[in-house]
């Protein structure tokens, strides 16, 4: 199939350093390749990708030193080249939330769009009544709780390319591991919480955010002052493999409704088991006694911290591969869009 | 006409602190009420207007609580109702950048969009030239400078009520204004320079952003021991007419393309002249040798300063009522709506 991929435009496709949805459209893309379809990517110039690329900025937005620029114009410049190029596409696949539904309208049986944050907003479902024909697809199924009258067509879980994270045999670090970012939300202290009464080492690689620095500096620090808890601050993608492959568990012990979690399917291709709470996506991503434990309590935590030691890696890297690769994720797609019928396009309005 | 004012839903209209934007569309829709004209405005429930109000949201944006909320969504449906009705009106008149283009674009001649901001911003120009029919207007001739090559339609000067600031016919407090925002850009620092040059006092009522706290302290404080400069903090509107009325001129050594420049008027409705920068709209606004004094230097901003103490502040009170009265501004747009032809409505094409 002609397929085009739209990607926000504030992290280059993949980013450089955060952004999970440019991350997603990256790993998307080549995977759609590699399975022989015509893949024409619509992102900022500084995209590495093995699909056609139409460059809509000079780079993306965030690391972008200019002092004065617009986000909102950057995507609707795109968006209005998308809809140029119409025709050229049996599908037209949006990650852009939903600023293209006015341009595209009068053709959403053309479009996909999904959907990538949490959807529990003030403000989105008045937005989303007002384009009820467009077909969207959720990254969890919990994700679409707070919209379950729009025209869901699937779930489709995030994957990643199978070399990124290659497995680990064993456990050789004996420690377990609390990746991402400090902030309420993400319950660090209930990582160390467990750390602390299971008698294992805890190794936090997390970035704090300016948002979160005084919650860090109140909350956590005072707890950092431990010999079990070791802060190592933020680590690159280059650095992650070793860091989750090293570890006995993850912990992901989150407090809000996460509409994914790519950092447990990072830790699963490795083979390391996760321990998580039972909160947005998490009972759908990690299954619960083969790659790992969904708990409710601290209790329940840190007997789950000495059960998952004993699965069985092998099994949760087979999981991951089977579930979350890049190529299963490409394959979820690639059913959806079969769903578009090639042959109907209706002609694009061209803008005034 | 039939009006319909479509306003942001960032504050309230009119604002209940800042916001310069969501005040001109108050007064705006006001005044032409006061013309006669039957006008609608479009805006979050919390406006206090003569028109028809429509609103689109509960409250504004900016100041609710909501922990969650998408300033995109609500301004998406709120464009989306002004199209399902658009045909009851004459002229659509937008105050939201550039969103509702893509929502309009078959009729751009039924609206007519005032640009509120600086337009120097990279990304603005490609996303103008996307839609170039839509008739657009500035609020200063400088203002257009970034995009000359748009369907500009005129220029309309801001005006705010006659008797929001009342005339003062003598500069009873002995000092000299600085009021706004602490930031590099409006150049505190140089209105303290004036102040000691000239040894007169100066009063600086102004709120310290969370942004520009770091060059508050580290430039501004310092400068602030000085028994000639007195900061103030932030002030209220309440207490903004006494503060200019009682000056002998508000300092405006701004260094930035501003756009308008309210506060110039609000000193010049008190009868109060203006000492400013040669900068943006500027030299459009204060005319200069009746109104206050155009400047390039600190040497011509001081001796400005003892020249237009002896103005006939009368006379700059009658300038502000000929030029930039609410009324003045509701007439300049009254010509700009009388280009459309009313009775050659478009269909709206409603949404999917």
């Amino acid at each position: 199939m002609k397929i085009a991929q739209i990607a926000p435009l504030y992290e280059a496709v993949p980013p450089r350093l955060y952004g999970g949805t440019e991350r997603i459209v990256a790993h998307l893309s080549d995977a759609l390749v590699d399975l022989g379809h015509e893949v024409t990517l619509f992102s900022s110039a500084d995209a590495r990708t093995h699909a056609t690329l139409v460059p809509v900025r000079d780079q993306a937005i965030r690391l972008d030193p200019a002092p004065l620029k617009s986000d909102l114009a950057a995507h609707l410049s795109m968006l209005h080249e998308v809809r140029r190029r119409a025709d050229e596409f049996d599908v037209l696949h949006f990650h852009v939330d939903l600023l293209h539904f006015p341009l595209f309208q009068g053709q959403p049986e053309r479009t996909l769009t999904t959907l990538h944050g949490r959807l529990d907003l003030k403000d989105l479902a008045e937005a989303y009544r007002c384009w009820p024909h467009f077909p969207l697809v959720s990254i969890s199924d919990h994700q679409r709780r707070p919209l379950r009258f729009v025209n869901w067509r699937g779930t489709v879980y995030h994957g990643m390319p199978k070399r990124l994270y290659p497995f680990s045999p064993c456990a050789a670090g004996g420690y377990l591991a609390f990746l991402g970012r400090i902030s309420p939300e993400k319950r660090p202290d209930r990582a160390i919480a467990i750390a602390r009464a299971t008698g294992l080492k805890l190794k936090i690689a997390a970035k704090v955010d300016a948002a979160d620095r005084a919650y860090f500096h109140e909350r956590i620090e005072p707890l950092l002052d431990d010999p079990l808890v070791e802060f190592i601050g933020e680590i690159g993608d280059a650095d992650k493999p070793r860091f989750l492959g090293d570890a006995i568990a993850l912990l992901f012990p989150i407090d809000w409704p996460e509409p994914f979690g790519l950092v447990m399917i990072e830790a699963m291709a490795c083979g390391t088991p996760v321990v998580a709470w039972n909160c947005g996506s998490v009972p759908e991503v990690v299954e619960d006694g083969i790659s790992g434990r969904v708990v409710d309590s601290l209790a329940a935590a840190i007997a789950a911290v000495d059960e998952v030691a004993g699965y069985d890696r092998q099994r949760i890297r087979a999981t991951y591969e089977r579930r979350f690769s890049a190529t299963a994720m490409a394959r979820g797609y690639e059913a959806l869009y079969g769903q578009h019928s090639p042959g109907n396009h209706v002609r694009v309005r061209h803008s005034a």
